[in-house]
């Protein structure tokens, strides 16, 4: 007998992180940690002020509404209606203990045994594992040499068990902004076909282009095809307290309080004071912390640009995330690890977010950029670059 | 098509706060709302203040490992060792968003579609509801006059699709003690079935009975049958911070970290330091929570003792919760929300806990007395007995 979670591989930051047991580093040649996309510092110290005040309130203390708490979801339906456009109520808005119970939640209630959904590949493991959790099949959806889903692919991969076409824009792990086009004609072919277009926009706060990122909200019947889920983990740095959203019909929301209660009872109600705070308050902060990161994305690209010669390739770049290309003939689940020895880096193989055969799996790396700053990106780079390409025995 | 939560029903507790919308209560007769099993206050002072000063570390905002902090996993399998005997580690330790995450980690991990579980019936809600989400069948397993699992019935039900029993004790919604001789007499079938034995011990802080409520965990092969189920939220009242735990075998818990990480990504870390706060601080102080609940329990029992009179039964009575036969000739599904108009008291009906037919659904409801004081339950109980027999139709 297989189990649910036998159906499914082991987690790949935990696994990622096993490579550094036992591992000593230099002192001057201290560990890159490029492998999770999080935040890695606390809260801005204003949010931290306000949280200890939200301390003395019970109601941060006790079990709060199934979907969370009213304010927080008509704040963040007022925000999402001025970014997106439309007309929006709070009523479309639940909250969860972070986007990958979201994910998790919406499928849920989505989806049952022997179903399908769509995942562009590369895809976000967690989604893959919880599609192979669900008894749900994950269909590769290829993507183009720009790493965007392919909709004529798509539309020939639907068949009567498809429920969703599930993307993350900005994309984990290729960092590449779907352009609106594809998101309207995915959304087009989803409406057609009467199944969903979930879209994970954890990353929307570090999108690099200006305005919405799609108008999909503007149709009055948007709720009937499209599902958007996201996290208050990024821009405000709330990782750990676990806050996320599903934006979609209120007779799915409905229904995905039975996840809900029973696998969450609430998201903590604590964390959600301090998610409505920072919608309140952090607007100026989240832009400023939007700049620091598209700076090092471009801090990343230049340094990057030398290493063309030896036959790196920058294949995606944006949000946390560069998805890289290496010149070695080794797949990538061999060098990952062995850049802990080699480069004292940590970054994820593609092959964690590719099924076998893919081809983008054994040629690429994820290095999630966000949190080093612009002195530690060059110096990873430059580690890269030193790397003994003979004794890693390049592609011919 | 029928989606994973269209196969179960909309959770209780927010089903009966409905009942409440557009009442109004008179202002001598406010509403006695002993509906859910939540602390209603916020932690104790002192845990507070360390609290406000957890919120200065960074961890305390940031991811943590996917089954919790080592230091709460070592302490409380410290606490654990020293509470039931036996040999205990920290790996045999996951920390979980609550004690339901935990029962749906734990049985995604041992279950897959078309398994079946066994339930002692009346059930806890959120179990039923996780199975019917997992495609697993929950088999209603019969109790006898005392509320108590009849073992000879579960010996009956197990066929090659079962995979585990699962019991609540101290139970909810009942508040029953089972004795020991039953646990070990449950735990002794599962392990000739090789199936493993499920016990959400939730309420052990506030069982009646000196001392380990079993011996199992002195057995040196326990972790190949026993899986238990424990909360935070009661004994520390930290209920909106959502930490539980799993206490199993640390190969079942390697299984349970796919779950763990791609619905949780892992507890929150602010309520796992609160709960280890609590775990170091807080026994003299639990033991006087303990105590007062003892005391709610003898007020409420005493408070009954009149309506034997009119009919009224004490079916079981403990940790949080009294389970009421009533003596109208209505069902309980119609009755509870009608005692909001009558009675201005909130309890649930036991059809929220049995499936259609069981002997125990249409006469029974659940008292979740643990939030209210004395005078406030010597109130409830008035009241009931005020109800106007005649026009509620007793039962001939």
């Amino acid at each position: 007998m297989t189990t649910r979670t036998e159906a499914t591989f082991f987690p790949p930051i935990p696994e990622a992180q096993r490579w550094l047991h036992g591992v000593s580093f230099p002192q001057d040649r201290p560990l890159i940690n490029l492998a999770q996309a999080a935040p890695a510092d606390p809260p801005p110290a204003p949010m931290l002020a306000a949280m200890a005040e939200m301390l003395a309130e019970p109601t941060s203390h006790l079990y709060g509404p199934v979907l969370g708490h009213p304010a927080l979801r008509t704040a963040l339906a007022e925000d999402w209606a001025r970014h997106y456009g439309g007309t929006l109520y709070a009523e479309n808005f639940g909250i969860t203990a972070g986007c990958n119970q979201a994910f998790a939640a919406a499928l849920t209630a989505l989806t049952t045994e022997g179903d399908e959904v769509l995942l562009p590949v590369p895809w976000y493991f967690n989604h893959k594992m919880w599609l192979d959790m669900s008894g749900v099949r994950a269909v590769p959806l290829p993507c183009n040499d720009g790493l965007i889903p392919d909709v004529e692919a798509a539309r020939a991969l639907i068949t009567p068990r498809t429920r969703a076409i599930a993307i993350v824009t900005p994309n984990n792990p290729t960092g590449v902004e779907y352009p609106a086009p594809v998101l309207r004609a995915l959304y087009d072919l989803c409406r057609q076909a009467g199944i969903k277009l979930i879209v994970d926009e954890t990353y929307r706060d570090f999108d690099s282009r200006s305005g919405a990122p799609h108008d999909l909200l503007t149709d009055p019947d948007w709720d009937q095809t499209l599902v958007q889920l996201y996290s208050f983990s990024k821009a405000y740095r709330l990782t750990g307290h676990r806050v996320g959203a599903i934006i979609a019909a209120s007779d799915l929301l409905h229904q995905v309080e039975k996840f809900q209660d029973t696998v969450a009872i609430c998201a903590p109600p604590f964390g959600q004071k301090a998610a409505l705070w920072g919608l309140e308050n952090l607007a100026q902060w989240k832009a400023e912390q939007r700049d620091e990161i598209l700076a090092r994305r471009n801090t990343l690209a230049a340094a990057f640009q030398p290493l063309a010669d030896q036959g790196w390739k920058l294949r995606g770049l944006g949000a946390y995330f560069a998805y890289v290309e290496h010149p070695f003939s080794m797949g990538s689940a061999d060098l990952a690890p062995l850049l802990v020895q080699k480069a004292q880096a940590l970054v994820l193989p593609a092959t964690m977010f590719t099924p076998a055969g893919d081809p983008t799996g054994d040629r690429c790396l994820r290095v999630a950029f966000a949190n080093a700053d612009a002195d530690r990106l060059r110096t990873f780079v430059s580690r890269l670059a030193e790397l003994d390409l003979a004794r890693l025995r390049p592609a011919s």
